[in-house]
């Protein structure tokens, strides 16, 4: 882990850019150390997302928590996969037409992401937990609900997770996530214009936490109400304290 | 309203005890005054369900809310309705033998609790609102969800409403759902033994106001995490103050 940049924030929080191997990333600590890390997801596009990303990380650091992100595979400055874009390409076709999606072309979306994108995040936690001013536990937040499960299932580390239903699923990563065991708080936008909500309600169904809640919003793919952004923190203090 | 009974809780909160005609009811107030109300609904058998009630009520005067709950129609102490219980028993013998709940049951046992109760909470929230110690606005939280739905359609003091979709619902109450257009909160027990998800999920769609969220969460019927007051509470804030 290399760090690039570092800017300090008005409110005080150290903002750091950093690069593993090719992968970059962001990496915002609070005045107190060690601070607990939440690993905050994103759809890819770090560049684009950063206001929103930015925010969320200086609402956690407020609750005393340290964050990071790192940008996906194929997503931002990182190297293309020609088989990923042709089948965002398929995915926006059968979108736009109104048409369902076919899993086959969610499968040919998500699970190479979900591949790539696992190992990476795990090695960021490597790095990041061996910095003296992170500590444990660790939780994780948004982003790609796919590589969320995923990591929910084979991160130990990882103590409770917040995931935004708001992506397609891939058939296979439902018998993952009855493997989920750690509590998760799940956001779902109730008139996603872009996702199922049916699916996303099996997909809440399938998890096998014991503690897990689901929290239904309007307001469109974008809408998330500013009221949830207090209800994760109380999430992960619950569960992170 | 007659008062018959006051007790000072440890807490500061002044519980007094009240009839209005035959309807027997509670009402707590904080120290400060004028409060804003919360109306507490529940399923029925006011004695019975006293301690969470009275839970409730304690956590509403530590946020600064007076509160109050009427004897629903047909229980506790109140007169029975054969019809009521009849139905009552068709409703039991059918859980009990693990078959559907046919809707007739249902509006047996439910309408005719609804036309009854519904006017006994409008002329309860009259008589509240002419006391010094109550202001507005009013929220509605818990009960019979069927009752919830027809008073936030109805009553236009309700500002906002908390609605437990744990209990059967007319087939007719969806229409009156199309209708509410104040933010809600329903909780949603996702494993609930005694009602049907998807029926809660149908009606969560079917309402109508712009600002409506969802809480789904494990633990049965009675299962309601705590956590779930604190949101309950945090609601309110956001629409009574």
């Amino acid at each position: 882990m290399r760090f690039t940049s570092e800017r300090r924030l008005d409110d005080g929080v150290l903002e750091r850019k950093f690069t593993l191997g090719e992968i970059p990333g962001i990496l915002w600590t609070p005045g107190a150390a060690p601070a607990p890390l939440i690993l905050l997801g994103h759809p890819g596009g770090l560049t684009t997302m950063y206001a929103r990303v930015e925010a969320r990380a200086r609402h956690a650091a407020a609750d005393g928590y340290a964050s990071a992100t790192i940008e996906l595979p194929g997503c931002g400055d990182r190297p293309r996969s020609a088989a990923a874009e042709e089948a965002r390409a398929d995915l926006r076709r059968a979108v736009a037409a109104g048409e369902p999606v076919d899993g086959e072309i969610v499968d040919r979306l998500v699970l190479p992401l979900v591949e790539r994108a696992v190992p990476e995040w795990r090695a960021t936690l490597d790095a990041l937990l061996s910095l003296p001013e992170i500590g444990g536990p660790v939780g994780y937040s948004g982003g790609v609900i796919a590589i969320g499960v995923r990591l929910a299932v084979f991160e130990p580390r990882i103590a409770a997770a917040i995931l935004f239903a708001g992506s397609f699923v891939p058939r296979a990563l439902f018998e993952e996530a009855r493997r989920v065991a750690i509590p998760l708080l799940v956001l779902l936008q109730w008139d996603d214009e872009g996702n199922d909500r049916q699916s996303a309600l099996d997909l809440f169904d399938a998890f096998g936490s014991t503690e897990k809640t689901l929290h239904a919003n309007m307001g469109g793919h974008t809408g998330v109400p500013r009221f949830e952004g207090d209800d994760a923190a109380r999430f992960l203090s619950r569960h992170l304290t």
